[in-house]
């Protein structure tokens, strides 16, 4: 047991200046952290607490998945990311380690980067230890901190530049095995959020520059998530917005017979879908052919979407590109032969053809029969235009954002949009990895082939943060069983009374021995401040030692998620004091 | 239980080519450790197990001492430590942080640097929220990595980049406080060897870079080890020789009477003390003064030795000067009016003596009556010079290297000299940081002070290390009982059997009753290298199941500490081992 008077939480009345979220306010309030500067939080004693046992909750469910504990440096050799697959892309958002001495100004090129992820010091780890297939699989992880050089640090915990993460890597001898080294870890997924209490979604998700071939997000449900989900509830389907299809193009859709033959007309000034869809023209967007032009690596290619749909971004990342970005005008006119706002891919109009990486239309534009588009010549765009017949098209992909009210791909029936927070992720890698590294092991014949990885991570910070966006009300946090820094809080209104410090003590005793973790409040404070207190800190269950009560022959029991107070005779506090602990954490466990 | 065929424990024949002493051997060799890179290891899953033993029994004492656990980030904005009272020294060994993009080459000062300790971070925040001695005392401890830019890392955790540490920082309201919350982490710290298993002595040491009143070391005797201890066993005089005393010099010595004048002699090339030693001068080294003059802060001072004496560098932090090296023969000779081999401190004969910031003489030149020394003039000394009659000495100190044979300044018994490796330290700071940043309290009157302040360190790596230094034979390591990664293990020679295996596991579950973790080696591999595989990674308890013994109707019972090896009949064989886990439980916990 613990004593107030003598340990440290120090809870605040009002909220800290830059926090906007409920979470990040009483994390500050309820004494769990503090700011050191943007995105870096020091971890009070409370706080401290609670990561530990999400920690050590974490530690339980991945080791009963399959995962073996180790720890990896913090700094890692920039020569390691050097020789791996995403350095150009994850050196934007990491740290850099250098001598600090004065006068000593750093090299172009670092010598060390502060890891955000450990793929690329697993996998030479892994290629230097294991060879044979009679040592696989494997699934190596680590709870600690991680680096990321966040520009805009923001929400507390939620996106910060210092963060506690277990990251996880699975390697396999083959694909079969990886899903069912992947399956295993999103069993533990689950049930690691179970035990703590929180209530999460797996989605579908993006793979991202992570790359590998598929992969699922852990969502808290969270008005303030910086993550869209796109759902039906009733079938079950759950996909980041980045990566959620819809069923809004039949698979069997053939094109509709062309009405005429491509005709070009003047479009003076008309550089937008909507101008094009005022009067003179008349062109609804869902006529229209809306082409963008990326660059990917250094070369530039195009995407087609109707003119009503909005392009999501990241499902470029399926065509392969390290790095993309949208191509400037000045890119983009030697190529098509026009600004934007007057382009298209309508066969034989494209300049510099030869240039493009590729054509990539979306799946919807096969809803457009005798469509419009631009005449890749300025102020012109050409009519009756047909998907099969006119363009020039490399492959076809799912690349438009799904809006809510489509029609589900799994059922038919509409999609829904809430927002969420990611607390976890889940990638099944492939070969990505082991083959720039020459993670490969022999197999019984003898033959060579690399591993098949994948990897995982759980944000031990996010989640608590998460757990208190998902578990509060107006007077302050209200923990889960297995995520509270403490279990019991016993609130001593008198402590100046040596008979009320005693019984405390006494009840401390019954309440650890039933398996819970207590903070006895003994400061000299007025009863309003050491309830407000309580509330603001959300310890699951108060007991109330007062001098009166004390005459009366009783304390009282509140649960920090319900209203009512419940009086109980001395002579059957510890054993009552006892079951409610004994009940909570079955319940928690269950 | 863990199962050694899918856990990870590559053990290897041979040694690292970079491992110079047996525990850095039996490091990488136990597959405790790998090296990522100069100074930075992966912990393997055994010794992570290790570290987290160790710092779970820290964190138990360190609470018991009085300290509550928070944790602070590892990265620190520059201007934290550009305030504080050590940055220039500091940031030589620390690392900066820095945007890695490419082409951002970063500023001259840093934005972020890694911390190696963190006075800079707790002490703003406990002027932030502490501000009473109501709130007083306080003893914030953390335990995590910490960074240190070291140019030559070596002896494997010994002296590493990155390194995992116990720190904690006192608050006191004045030095009695002060000097209660030192003894009591000084307890707390022999508690925790004493758990661990391994043998320190605690020595009077150096303040160092960090400032301070004074300070202890726990070191753990060891060949190697990169620091003197002198001692004396009898009286309980232990000091690092780097702030060793030896009671060379009688505290009630008077001058000897002065022989004659000052006289010039004319000693042409002589510019070392043996060179005047030998014919024709012939002046014994304990007969000479020796002159060194260094820089401090940018001023020159000089520092007087007999010249039989070394100077031990560490003893000028006690001067106060924030940066000191020895000063070059360019910055010598203006102030001197010589080069280095004839200088002196004769009054009168120093050409320009108000650009020295002082005198320093070391006690022991007391001893020298009639001595010789240089006359600031090239080619010529002095001689017939004593201390009191003819030197400028601004004052007395303790600037000498002590020897082993010279006299226990507690008892005048002959000291002693071995060496050790420092696993801790605690230091009474005063209120150096305190006034820095302004962390104060109000006292009962309302009247302001600043804190007294003590820190203290612990390093788990460099005691993980230790103990294997400390506890090896030829054949591996001997574990104590609670610093070992697995207690029992129990050695399948047949793992192909299925009763064999079945009583492994029957026998890894009395363990576990009795409090063990236990490993089971169920390999595939030949005895002669499971034993061998035994013996090297030093689990304190080996069982050993094999099929000619099931025939027999035994199994054996080996200590790693000990020679002989026990036959158990299968009947008994729960029962003794479980008495044997009790046995050693209770002996490690003494």
């Amino acid at each position: 047991m613990k004593f107030w008077s003598q340990y440290f939480v120090p809870t605040l009345k009002e909220s800290p200046a830059d926090a906007e979220i409920a979470s990040h306010k009483l994390l500050v309030r309820a004494g769990l952290v503090r700011k050191l500067s943007g995105g870096l939080y020091t971890y009070l004693p409370l706080g401290l607490r609670v990561m530990q046992k999400l920690a050590q909750i974490c530690r339980e469910e991945i080791e009963r998945g399959g995962g073996i504990e180790l720890a990896m440096p913090h700094l890692h050799p920039a020569e390691n990311w050097q020789q791996g697959p995403r350095w150009p892309a994850a050196r934007e958002i990491m740290f850099r380690a250098d001598s600090s001495g004065e006068g000593k100004r750093s090299a172009h090129e670092p010598e060390f980067v502060l890891g955000p992820t450990h793929e690329e010091v697993i996998t030479p780890l892994v290629k230097a230890e294991i060879t044979s297939y009679r040592d696989l699989p494997k699934n190596f992880f680590q709870i600690g901190t991680k680096f990321r050089n966040e520009i805009r640090p923001r929400y507390g915990l939620m996106r910060a530049r210092e963060f506690v993460m277990m990251d996880a890597y699975s390697f396999d001898v083959d694909d079969e095995h990886a899903i069912k080294s992947y399956h295993a870890m999103k069993a533990a997924y689950e049930a690691f959020y179970r035990r703590i209490g929180v209530h999460t979604i797996a989605v579908e998700a993006d793979t991202g520059v992570m790359g590998g071939s598929f992969s699922h997000e852990f969502m808290v449900p969270a008005e303030i998530g910086d993550d869209d989900v796109i759902y039906n509830e009733q079938s079950g389907y759950a996909a980041n917005r980045q990566k959620a299809m819809s069923a809004l193009v039949p698979a069997d859709l053939k094109d509709a017979p062309p009405e005429a033959a491509v005709e070009e007309f003047a479009t003076p000034g008309i550089v937008t879908i909507a101008a094009l869809e005022a009067a003179p023209y008349a062109v609804p967007a869902d006529k229209q052919f809306k082409t963008l032009v990326y660059m990917g690596d250094g070369k530039p290619f195009a995407v087609i979407l109707r003119g009503c749909d909005e392009l999501e971004e990241a499902k470029l990342g399926a065509l392969g590109f390290t790095l993309f970005r949208p191509a400037t005008p000045e890119e983009i006119e030697p190529v098509m032969g026009a600004k934007p706002g007057s382009l298209g891919v309508v066969k034989g109009t494209i300049k510099n053809g030869a240039a493009l990486a590729g054509v990539f239309a979306d799946h919807a534009i096969r809803l457009v029969g005798n469509g419009t588009t631009g005449a890749n010549k300025d102020g012109f765009h050409l009519r009756h235009v047909n998907v099969v017949r006119d363009l020039t098209i490399t492959k076809f992909g799912d690349f438009r954002r799904v809006h809510p009210g489509e029609p589900d791909p799994k059922s038919g029936q509409p999609l829904q949009l809430r927002r969420g927070i990611e607390v976890g992720h889940i990638f099944k890698l492939g070969t990505k990895y082991s083959e720039k590294y020459g993670a490969v092991f022999t197999d019984d014949q003898k033959q060579s082939h690399p591993m098949v990885m994948g990897c995982y991570g759980i944000g031990i910070g996010r989640t608590l943060q998460a757990i208190i966006e998902q578990s509060h009300d107006a007077d302050g946090i209200v923990w889960p069983w297995n995520s509270a820094p403490f279990h019991v809080l016993v609130c001593v209104l008198d402590p100046q009374l040596p008979e009320a410090m005693d019984l405390a003590k006494k009840l401390a005793t019954a309440a650890e021995r039933a398996g819970a973790d207590v903070l006895i409040d003994d400061r000299a404070e007025r009863p309003g401040v050491k309830f407000k207190d309580a509330d603001l800190v959300g310890i699951p269950l108060r007991l109330t030692i007062g001098g009166k009560g004390l005459k009366e022959g009783i304390i009282e029991l509140k649960w920090r998620a319900q209203k009512d107070v419940a009086k109980i005779p001395l002579a059957e506090a510890e054993a009552r004091i006892a079951a409610a602990v004994t009940g909570a954490r079955s319940q928690a466990n269950a």
